[in-house]
C-alpha cells in the first residue's frame, strides 16, 4: 500500500499518485512516499518514476540486507534495522528501506510498522518534519528507529544484572544457556548498531547533495546516540565475560573448599574406623581387650583424636 | 580444452580459435575464452595471443594461490576460490583463474567446473551476461562463485547448532574433536572469503580500465554479499568459542556438584561404618553390648544420624 | 543560578546581566557565565543571546552525554565529566558543559560544583585565568577536572593492591564480587577518560577560532595528563586480569595439592583398615590369631606400612 | 672471501677486483660482489669503493639485525633472514645482507651459504638472473631465501598435526613442553617472516631508483609468497591454541567422568561395608544373627543393593 | 650543579656561564649544558637565557612524565627514561630531560647520573660527539640510554627462563607471585620503551630544524634498537602467558592423573575391606567360617581380586 504525503502551507496532506507525479519535477514541496509491503505494481511505479537501479529494487525485495548506505546518481539508498524483542532473549531485526532524492523521501517496510509510525508520532514528529524538508524527515525517521533501541538495551541490562546476581551466588541449571542466549542476542543487536553508526557518520560528515548543510548537525546527533549505544553494548558484553570468568573462578574456589572439607572429615572418620578395626581383630592375645576400662580408654582416644584433628583443620581453615 | 564464445546479435555462439583471433583486435564483440584444464599448447596459445606475463602463467599452473587481484598493463588477473564440501566437516577450495582485458574474459579451471557453469546457468546467466560485456560476465561469474558459499555456510550453521545442543546437555566422546574440525574448516572458509572481499572492494572502488563505471555498482553488490558472509563467519567462530567456554564452565559446575554429593554420601556412610566399627571391637567390658536393646538403640542412632545429615545436606543444596 | 564575571584591570568582578550584554558585542573583556542548575528562563537567556543551537540546549538539559566536543558556527560545545567516588567501589560521573565563543566562556553544571570551583580555587586559579582570556579559563577548568581524577585513580590502585594481596594469599568470600565491582568502576572511569583524551587532542591540534595559538600548548599539557591516566587505567585493568588469572592458577594448584594429600592419607588409613578387617574375620581356623605375639606383629606391620607409605609420599612431595 | 661476477655476452664470469673497479663507473654490465665472511680489509674495500655508510657497515658486522630495508643516497640496504632447522623444534635465523646500487649488487653472509647458493642454483638461477640486471638478481636471491622457508613450515605442520593427535587422545608426559617449544619456534619464524613481508611490500610498491618498473611485478610475487606464509603461520598458531584449549576441555571432561565413577563405585562398596560393619557388632542381643538364613539374607540384600545402585548409576551415565 | 662544555678545536673544554652566554648568540661552537639536580637559581638561569616555556620547566621539575617529545618554537623538549634494576624483579624508571636548540643541548637529571655519563664515556663518546654537533650529542645520549636497557632485558630473559623451567616441572609456593611481579615489571619496561620508540621515529622521520639531515640516519639506528627491544618485550610477555597457560594445563593433567590413581587404589582396598567386613559379621550360621581353609581361600580371593584390578587399572593407564 502506498501513501503519499505532501508538506503544504497548512500541514501535510495525503495526495494521489497523479498529483505527486505532477509536483515531483517542480520540486516545490517535499514529498514522502511510504510503501507498506509494496505490491508488484507499486514497485514498478517506484522503479519507473524515480530511476531506481534494479539492484536497489532487489535489495528492497530481498529484505535480508545488513544496514548500509549506497549513493546512486539520483538518490541515496539506506537500509536500516528496526529491532523487535520477540521473546525474552530473542531479538528480531526487520529492515526499513529509505531512499532520499532531491525533494522526496521514499520509505519501504514489509509488515506492520505501526510501532514506528503511529498516529501520534505522525502528527507530532513526522508530518512537521516533512514540512522542514526531506532530509529533516530522514533524520526524524532515523531518530525514531534509534530511540527504539534504548528500551531493548535497558531490558538487556536488567536481565544481565539479574543473571549476574544468580551466577555469582548460586547458579541454577540453565543459567549457562541463558548466558549464551544473551551473548548471542547482544551480538545481533551489535550487528544492527555498528554498521548503522557508520551510516550516520557518513551522513553527518560528507554532505550528500540531498542533505542541506544545516541538517548535518542533526545526523551527528543520531550518530552520537549510536556511539553511546555501541559503547554500552560493548560494556554489556564485557560484563557477561566478566561474570562468566568470575563464576568459573568462584566455582573453582568452592571446589577447592569442598575438597578440603572432604579431606578433613574423611581423615577424622577414617582414623576412628581404623582404630575400631584394630580392636575388632580376633587375636587370642590382645592385652588391651582385657583391661577394665580399655573400651572407655579407646573411646576417649578416638574422641581426643577427632577433636584434635577438628581443631587442627579448623585452624588451617579447611573446615 | 578451450571453448570460445562470442556475443552476437542473436545470442552467444561458439566460435573457432581462428575466428576469435580475427575478432580480437577489432574488439567489436565481447569474447569469452574458457580453458578447462588447459594442455601445454593451449597455455602457449594463451601466452602468445594475450601478452600474459609468465608469472601469471605460473600462478595459473601452480594452482595454490590465495585469492588475489593483480593489475597488469593489458589485463587484470584474478584468482578466486570455489569451495566444495568434500566430507561432513571438510572444505576443499579449488582455484578459478580469471583474466579480463579490453573486450575479452579468460577463465581457467582445472577439473570439473560443471557445478559452477552448467547448461542451465550458461543459458540463463552467463551467455546473456556476455552480451552485456566482458566486465558484466566477470561480475556474473563472481556472483555465482559467491552464491556457492551460502549453502556451505548454512550447513555450518546447522552443524554448529547441533553440536552446541549436544555439548551443553551431554557431551559425547568425540564432540571435542568435532568442534576442532569445525573451527578449522571455518578457518579455511574465512581464508577464502576475506581476501576475496578485498578483491571485490578494489573492483568496486577503483575503476580498472576494463570495467565500465556503470558496472561498479554490480561489483559492490557482490562485495556486500562477502561482507555479510565474513560477518556470519565471525559470528559462527564466536559461537564456537562461546560454546566451548560455556561447556567448560558447565563441566566445572557439574564437577563441583559431583564432589559435593560425594562428600555428602561419603560422610553419611563413613559415620555409620565408624559407629559399627566401635561396637565391633572385642573389648571384654563394653557395657552397651550387654544392654537388652543396645543393638536397636545403635541402629536407631545410625538412622537418626543418617537422616539428620541427609536433611542437612539437602538443605545446603549439596544433594 | 547565573553568575557573570568579568576580567577587569584590577581582578575579576561579578557583573549584572545587563552589563554583560553590553560588553559582549564590544568583546573588550573576557566574560565568564556560570549557570548553576539553570532555571527555564536562564536557559532561554542563554539561547537568545548566544545563538546556541537547540540541540546543544537539549544536550545540556538531558545531562547524559558522553564526553564530546562539537564545533558550531559561533561557539564550540564541550561536555566533560567530573568523577565523584560515591561509595568505596562506586564512581558516579557528573556532566560539566562548557561553551566557548569569541571572548566568552559559559559553564553549566547541575548540582553542587563546590568541589571543583570553591573560593580558594576561584581566587587562585580561575579568576586570574579569566584575566588571560576565555581560552585560558577553559584550560584551567579542564585542568581542574582532570586533576580531580588522580585521587580516584590512586584510591583504585590501593584497593587493587589490597585485593591482590588477599586473593593471592587467602581469598575471602566476596573478594570475587569485589573484583568484579572494581573492574566495572574502572570501566566507568575509562569511559570518562578515553573520549576526553580525544577532546583534548582536538583542542591541542586543530586551532579552533576561539583558541589562540599560544594556548594550544596548555591543552597539550592536559592531553598529556589524560594519556598518562589512560595508560594507568589500562595497566590497572591488566593487573586485575592478571590477579584473577593467577588466583585461578593458584586455586588449581592448591586443589591438586589437596587431592594428593587426600590420596596419600587415604591410602595409609585404608590399608590399616583393610588389614584390621582381615583379622576381624570370624573364620574358625585362622592360625595367626592363635599366635602369642600375632597382635603385636600385626600392629608392627601396620606401623611399618604406614611409615613406609608416609616416607614414600613425603619423598614424592605429595604430603 | 670476495667473489666478483660480471654478466657478459656469453654468461657470467668471475673477474678481479681491479677489473670490477674499472667497470663500476661505466655501469655497462651488472656486477655481483659476494662477500663470504668478509675479512677486515674486504670490509674496507667495500666501504671505500661504494660509499657505504658506517652504520650499515656496523649492521653488517653485528649480524643481529631484524629484517629491514633502509634506503641510502647511493644504495638500498636490506637485511633478510635465512632460517635453518637446527634441531627438531629449534629454528636458527642467520642474516644475509644485501646492498643494491645502480648496476651492482653486494651480498654479505657470515658462514657457509652453500645451501642457498650452490653450484646448481648458480648455474640455473643466479648467473642468468645477473644477466638480466642487478634488481633481477636481487629478486632471485630473495625468492631463494623465501623458498627455503616452505620446508620448515611444512615440517611444523606435520609436527603440530602429530602433537594434536596425541594431545587429544592420550597426552604423554612432555607433550606440554613440546607444545611450548613449538609455539616459541613458530614465534621465531613469524619474527623473520613478518618484517620481510613489509620489506617486499616496499620493494613492490615504491620504485626505488635501482629497481626498474618491470621488475616490480617480481617483487610482488615474492611478497605474495610471504603473505601466504604469514597466514599459514597464523593459522598454525591458532591451531596450537585450539589444541591446548580443547585438551584442557577434554581433561576437564575426563576428570568429571572419573569423579562420577569414583562416586558410583565408592557408594556401592561403602554401603556393603556399612552393612557388614553393622552385623559385625558384638551386641549380646541381635536377633538377625540367630536366624538360620540371616547370613544369606544379608548377602542377598548386599547383592541386591549393589545391583540396584549399579543399574541406577549406569542409567544416569555415571559408570 | 651546572656543567657547561664547549666543543673546541682541540677537544671539549668546560667553560663558565659567562663565556657560554657570550658564545650562544654567535652559535659558532656547539654547547652542552648539563644540569645535575638543578637548584632554583639554575632553573631560573635556564628559563631566562633559553626562552624555555614554563610548562617545560614544570615538566622538568615534576619528574613524573611519560617519555615524550614536544617541539616548541626555539627548541625541542624530550623526556626519556633511564631504567635501573632496584631489586631482582623491580624496575625503577628515572627521567632524563633533554632540550635541543640551534647549536646547544641541555640535559637535566635529578640524582646520580654516573652510570650513564661517567669519565670513560665522556672521553670516548660524549665529548667527541659534542664536537660533531648538538644533534649528534643528542643521538649519542639517546644511544647510551637505550643501550642501558639491554642488560635489563637480558636479566629478564634469564629470570623468565628459570621460572619457566620450575613452573613446568614442579612449581614452588611463591612462583605464581614471582610470575605476577615479572609481568608487572615487564609492563613497566614496556611503558618506557614504547613511547620512546615513537619519539625516535619522529626524530628520524620529520626533520626538526635543529637536526641536520645527515643525522637522521643515526636516530633511525636507535629507533631500530627500540623496535627490536619492543618485539623482544612482547615475546617475553607472550612467553609468560604461555608458561602460565601450560602450567595450568599440566596442573589440570596431574589432577586428573591423581584422581585416577585415587579411584584405582581406593577401589582395590575398598573391595578388600568389604570382603573382610562380610566375614567379620557375627551370624550364627555362616558355613564358610567353618571350612578348614576358608580363611586362606578368602585371602586368596582378596589377592586375586587385588591383582586383577591392579592389572586392569595398569592397562587402562590409570596407575
Amino acid at each position: 500500500m502506498l501513501t503519499i504525503r505532501r508538506a503544504g502551507a497548512n500541514g501535510a496532506e495525503e495526495i494521489s499518485r497523479e498529483a505527486a507525479l505532477e509536483i515531483l519535477p517542480r520540486g516545490d514541496a517535499p514529498l514522502w512516499f511510504h510503501f507498506d509491503s509494496p505490491a508488484e505494481d507499486e514497485l514498478r511505479f517506484l522503479q519507473e518514476n524515480f530511476h531506481i537501479h534494479h539492484l536497489t529494487i532487489e535489495d528492497i525485495v530481498n529484505q535480508n540486507q545488513r544496514p548500509k548506505i549506497e549513493p546512486f546518481e539520483d538518490y541515496v539508498y539506506l537500509a536500516v534495522h528496526l529491532l523487535r524483542r520477540e521473546a525474552r532473549w530473542q531479538i528480531e531485526p526487520s529492515e526499513l528501506d529509505l531512499l532520499i532524492g532531491r525533494g522526496w523521501l521514499i520509505s519501504v517496510y514489509y509488515g506492520n510498522i505501526s510501532e514506528l509510525i503511529d498516529e501520534a508520532k505522525l502528527k507530532q514528529n513526522l508530518l512537521p518534519a516533512l514540512g522542514r524538508g526531506a532530509d529533516f524527515l530522514l533524520y526524524t525517521l532515523l531518530d525514531l528507529v534509534v530511540d527504539g533501541y534504548f528500551p531493548i538495551l535497558d531490558a538487556f541490562e536488567e536481565d544481565i544484572d539479574a543473571l549476574e546476581d544468580r551466577l555469582l551466588l548460586r547458579a541454577r541449571r540453565g543459567d549457562m544457556n541463558r548466558l549464551l542466549s544473551l551473548k548471542r542476542s547482544l551480538m545481533h543487536v551489535r550487528r544492527a548498531v555498528t554498521p548503522q553508526r557508520e551510516i550516520l557518520n557518513q551522513l553527518a560528515r560528507h554532505d550528500f547533495p540531498f542533505a542541506r548543510p544545516e541538517s548535518l548537525v542533526y545526523f551527528r546527533d543520531v550518530y552520537d546516540h549510536l556511539i553511546r549505544m555501541a559503547e554500552e553494548i560493548d560494556s554489556l558484553r564485557e560484563t557477561l565475560s566478566n561474570v562468566l570468568e568470575i563464576h568459573l573462578a568462584s566455582t573453582s574456589n568452592q571446589l577447592n573448599a569442598t575438597m578440603k572439607r572432604l579431606t578433613a572429615y574423611g581423615t577424622i572418620f577414617v582414623v576412628i574406623t581404623a582404630i575400631a578395626g584394630i580392636y575388632g581383630m580376633n587375636f587370642k592375645f590382645m592385652p588391651e581387650l582385657e583391661w577394665r576400662y580399655g573400651y572407655f580408654a579407646v573411646l576417649g582416644v578416638m574422641a581426643a583424636i577427632s577433636l584434635g584433628l577438628f581443631v587442627y583443620f579448623k585452624k588451617r581453615g579447611d573446615l
